[in-house]
């Protein structure tokens, strides 16, 4: 591993661990056993840390987002592509604590994202597309955008939900699961007949294994 | 208005508008043209500070939020209940803006909150069950309480998602009047067939309202 990545690594679990907010750039150098001056060589501040984390965070997303295009395991598909969502959120978590904070002082980072949530969304709206055209759900044509308005909502709140309502730092798969498990339930309504035994079997799995994780 | 009360409101439009962390005691002293000293006379800190809003918050929630009880009006008390919870989570937004943050630094405020959250979970099970005992809703009853956490993610995560989709500080009627339209759509679904027209109607007005404004 580079050092730029090792100082990546240790800032992730450090901002996990602690609040991005508590963290500063001598923290991660005295963890990594490193001189202030040796990080400032591979980082200038702790922002440019935060965009390399943003940036290994959006290469994840890149690679687990893949549509699925044939019918028999679209549904399987989603609860593999929700799963791997959440885990991604609960391994980046320190990132939506503070979101809005982290934005307002980072314009550069700010446009990144807001560049990936444009992409994110237009990702999601051709996967609902996708559910239709399968004849899997139902979603009138006018209420797809809001739903997957609703979907990256829950998707990327619901591990700061379960933390502040729980007053848990550690994030837990069994917390991961029940999110999927939340998404999966947006899903459910819209179903058609063939597909809600599908839905519910997949929302008992993942709920057993968050009960089985607990 | 109490000095007590001029303090918090001074407060909530300073962290509205700057972001809480920004904000010191000493930042909403000079605001309201009053010693430091006045200001820790009535607040010891800004934690302090912080609980006397999150106190105000909980009362206006709790006036607000009263079931419909009768059939004929529940839809329309549905539009009505959503906007009058998403103008207080427009009124008061830093505070979902750095929550963990907040609640991880005052141990007596994370209580307050989660007791909070506890009964709101509880109220929001209550008017569904109501809504299915009237007919309006068929949410099965093992998915009412995901159904209910998926509400007040939603209700709660509606005005930092735009916030940090948009970069926006300022928090305009049609943001939240778009919030009121997701939540209706999460509703949408389970709507039996009579309920279906007048809650497309209802987003529709609130759609048109959000337009109207922007």
């Amino acid at each position: 591993m580079s050092t730029k990545q090792r100082i990546i690594q240790a800032s992730i679990e450090l901002f996990n661990l602690h609040g991005e907010r508590a963290i500063t750039t001598n923290h991660i150098a005295a963890h990594l056993n490193m001189s202030p001056g040796n990080l400032y060589y591979h980082f200038p501040n702790k922002e440019a840390i935060i965009r390399g984390i943003f940036a290994l965070y959006r290469e994840h997303l890149q690679q687990h987002f893949v549509v699925p295009t044939t019918t028999d395991n679209t549904l399987n598909g989603l609860g593999q592509l929700l799963t791997s969502l959440f885990e991604l959120f609960g391994r980046f978590h320190f990132f939506y604590d503070n979101l809005p904070t982290i934005l307002a002082r980072d314009d550069e980072l700010a446009v990144m994202y807001r560049t990936q949530q444009q992409e994110l969304l237009a990702q999601l709206v051709r996967f609902i597309h996708a559910l239709n055209d399968q004849k899997i759900l139902a979603i009138p044509a006018s209420d797809v955008e809001p739903f997957a308005h609703n979907l990256k909502l829950t998707v990327s709140g619901w591990v700061p939900y379960v933390k502040t309502r729980q007053g848990i730092d550690v994030i837990t798969n069994a917390i991961l699961y029940r999110g999927v498990v939340q998404t999966l339930l947006l899903f459910k309504p819209y179903m058609l007949s063939s597909a809600q035994v599908v839905i519910a079997e997949l929302m008992q799995h993942y709920q057993a294994l968050a009960e089985s994780e607990s």
